[in-house]
């Protein structure tokens, strides 16, 4: 089954589709750009979605629903916003089908023309600030601290599965604020606990950062980003989180009573992450014999099988094993196939990623003891049956951890500091990753860096130190290094 | 606040819209059709939502998600389906918007129309079974029993929030069998989720039966449903889980090899509630002061309000109490507003159905005990102080006990057994409710009698008993009696 997969070294996007493929995550549908996204993936998701909601909801945040479709008009009326978002979009102009005259089928009725189209979101600023204009009336009614679970819709052209797709399901927050520093800290907030989720739940350590000018969300004031790094030294923007200052708050006027009875335009925010997430997930950890998924979001966490096929002594330990795991609150899968040879299933587990697996056979049970064999490493030990429940839980943590140090470590080799623009093309072409260089600090150039060489800014990083230099294009001065890297 | 709701006996309709937009459920948004879920709307859905799932995965089903889009090929591909769901419906014909020539504002790209026509969904058997024919082959890959939370559109006229939008929220069942029976029994389980969940957790009694042949989902070869009662003597259909037979096999091709070698199209289901369930929890229970909700379902279990506001020796009581229930698991409010008086919060908090409210003031602390409201009755007791948290914990069971037991009362009151026509349209006129009469079988009957009272049958009950009897329009015979009623 591994055999399967195309080797990272030989064409890393193959790789990638390979695994997506084979561990059963996701595949292309009928609908051109639009994903089916399998149970296995799903599961993913749904344990993704199940932390970063208590986040939310830690941090105060609300879950509401907001309608999918959003009436042309309302894209227009933020400037930019619509020149980001009012593109390439699905554009909903009937609303009726009726048998063909002229045959079989159904056609479009041309009697059903809408008066205004409706435009599947794409995000859903516009509808949702057009909404706070009635539920916003004074300080009292801030902050507004509202999430959504959604469906968008973004029509590409070229799309790739989980990173890059017509449909895609994310959580968008929108956060409405009496004062612009209250707005700021609740955009950096955002960035933080995406920072979080990632780094401690998906292992995935990201740069913090904000985006040029040039990189802002359309209609943003501030983009602030998380960026991982993937094993092909390109860069994925993970989630971000935007302060949008006043123009959504002008554009569908939304005005507040301050506590000095001033009105005043209210202040907002967004931010989101998505099913991209996993696309992220895979490209960081995975190997050549398929997914790697660090233990806290692992659908299953351990395995159970056999060896050579299950017998009376073997399942009694099994099973004992595994109710002593789901008591610990593990899921657990003791795979009893007869029709499998052990080795297939340990490829067929390693395929799908299960951080942990226990393999039993006779012999191990005349010296009780269990094979333990780690999924990141690969790793086999013997451990006596008494102590494998603690031994398991203590080695999904390492493994968590591993993970993370592994990728953090990558990150650390994969980036480099370059002072001339020769280095800058030099480490991008070899070795990739993370190149912090000096810029000028103007659009101009930073367009002009992404043309000769396909690298764009990704942050300018918060931590970012003070340190005077020149801009490797143009040689004006620069105050500080930023990050560029090819990016997905 | 309360004084705003239409009283029940004045104006139905206007006295649920009342609740729902005053207790804050939802609204409708700028969307023709399209509702707003607000916060605590939303809440009452997630509760739903996760003991829903659990009960979902606890009889082996797994969450998967398939695209928002259907070519418009797929609906004519089943013969009634597309009868029944190919014609009010949101059709996407382009892909790409663009600024005006003439003028501001954008308008739709004429060059980039779709060559084929996509609709939003209505429903998902048609993309589900087109891509089940690449997932199953063999009976090993057999039973497939998946589920979708997910957004639907269906171009309603006359909509009412949460009873009928445009668009709306629900998970739809697809399974797929090796046997006719098998997918029978799958049909079968998914009713009984069904109405142990709206009996247990939403205290909303149900009858379970199958509908006539005219009242079935397009598509199906039997359809389950479980019907509720409404206080306005009018039925909701709560939730269908639908036999489909092998029509959608056929439709989409899909065959497996049976243990036997041979090749054999596939079974299915499909099973379905929605957002819908909420109309329906407001309608069973509420009452004239507002929102009543059935404690396992309610965002907040329990409010606490100073009497007549704050002070050290109450916030320090009310504070031990809260963290004694959320240690129990519940949620609860403190609620310590300075700017509104006790009656004004009491007349809130009913308005939101919180099942219990605690008040504590001076002269309670000398005596040791609280005061203690249910929200169902409006009964108030006082109870000792270290007796409240268990005292409290019961009481919500008798909440949830007692509005079932009401709910169920007041079915039993209004269904009335009748034998001739006369009495059919009495019953109807006068106390609505369910009517249990004799029905010779035939659509053309069904529908005669539709056109002169407007009730529609509900259903054959599962549980229906042979009673040989005479149809009450004409006179042929009748080997049970079916359930009519008007319904939503």
């Amino acid at each position: 089954m591994a055999k399967e997969i195309t080797p990272r070294s030989e064409d890393y996007s193959q790789w990638y589709i390979d695994i997506v493929k084979k561990a059963q995550l996701a595949e292309n549908s009928a609908v051109r750009g639009c994903m089916v996204i399998k149970p296995y993936g799903y599961a993913i998701w749904e344990n993704m979605q199940a932390q970063l909601d208590r986040m939310f909801k830690e941090t105060g945040h609300k879950n509401a629903y907001f309608p999918l479709f959003i009436p042309k008009s309302f894209l227009s009326k933020e400037a930019e916003h619509v020149e980001g978002f009012a593109k390439e979009c699905a554009v909903v102009t009937h609303h009726r089908l009726m048998n063909d005259p002229n045959g079989k089928g159904v056609v479009v009725d041309p009697d059903a023309r809408l008066e205004e189209e409706l435009i599947v979101r794409p995000t859903s600023e516009t509808i949702i600030w057009n909404t706070y204009r009635d539920w916003i009336q004074s300080y009292r009614d801030l902050p507004l601290l509202i999430n959504q679970w959604a469906n968008v819709v973004r029509w590409e052209m070229r799309t790739r599965l989980f990173l890059r797709t017509a449909e895609f399901l994310w959580q968008e927050g929108h956060t409405a604020h009496a004062t612009r520093e209250e707005a700021i800290e609740e955009a950096r907030l955002m960035q933080r606990v995406y920072a979080q989720f990632a780094e401690e739940w998906m292992a995935m350590p990201v740069l913090r950062g904000v985006k040029t000018a040039n990189e802002r969300f359309a209609g943003a004031e501030e983009t602030y980003t998380i960026e991982a790094l993937m094993q092909d030294g390109k860069a994925l923007q993970a989630g971000t989180s935007h302060f949008l200052g006043q123009n959504f708050a002008k554009a569908f006027d939304v005005k507040f009573l301050n506590e000095q009875n001033q009105e005043a335009y209210v202040w907002a925010t967004s931010w989101g992450v998505s099913t991209r997430l996993i696309g992220g997930l895979v490209m960081t950890h995975s190997d050549d014999n398929g997914l790697v998924l660090p233990p806290k979001l692992a659908p299953v966490k351990v395995v159970i099988v056999p060896i050579p096929k299950p017998r009376p002594e073997i399942d009694e330990v099994a099973h004992r094993l595994m109710r002593e795991l789901q008591e610990r609150g593990l899921t657990v899968e003791y795979d009893t196939d007869m029709k499998k040879r052990p080795g297939f299933k340990f490829a067929e587990h390693e395929m799908r990623g299960i951080p942990v697996r226990l393999g039993i056979g006779m012999r191990d049970l005349e010296k009780h003891q269990v094979e333990v064999a780690r999924r990141d490493t690969g790793e086999k030990t013997f451990v006596p049956i008494e102590g494998v429940v603690d031994h398991v839980i203590a080695l999904l943590d390492d493994i968590q951890h591993n993970l993370f140090q592994r990728a953090l470590k990558f990150r650390e080799e994969h980036t480099t500091r370059v002072d001339t623009f020769d280095e800058f093309k030099e480490v991008l072409e070899t070795k990739g990753g993370f190149v912090l260089a000096h810029w000028d600090g103007t659009t101009e150039t930073e367009l002009r860096i992404k043309e000769l060489t396909k690298a764009t800014i990704r942050c300018i990083p918060n931590d970012v130190e003070e340190e005077p230099g020149k801009c490797i294009l143009t040689g004006k001065p620069s105050k500080y290094r930023v990050v560029f890297a090819k990016a997905y």
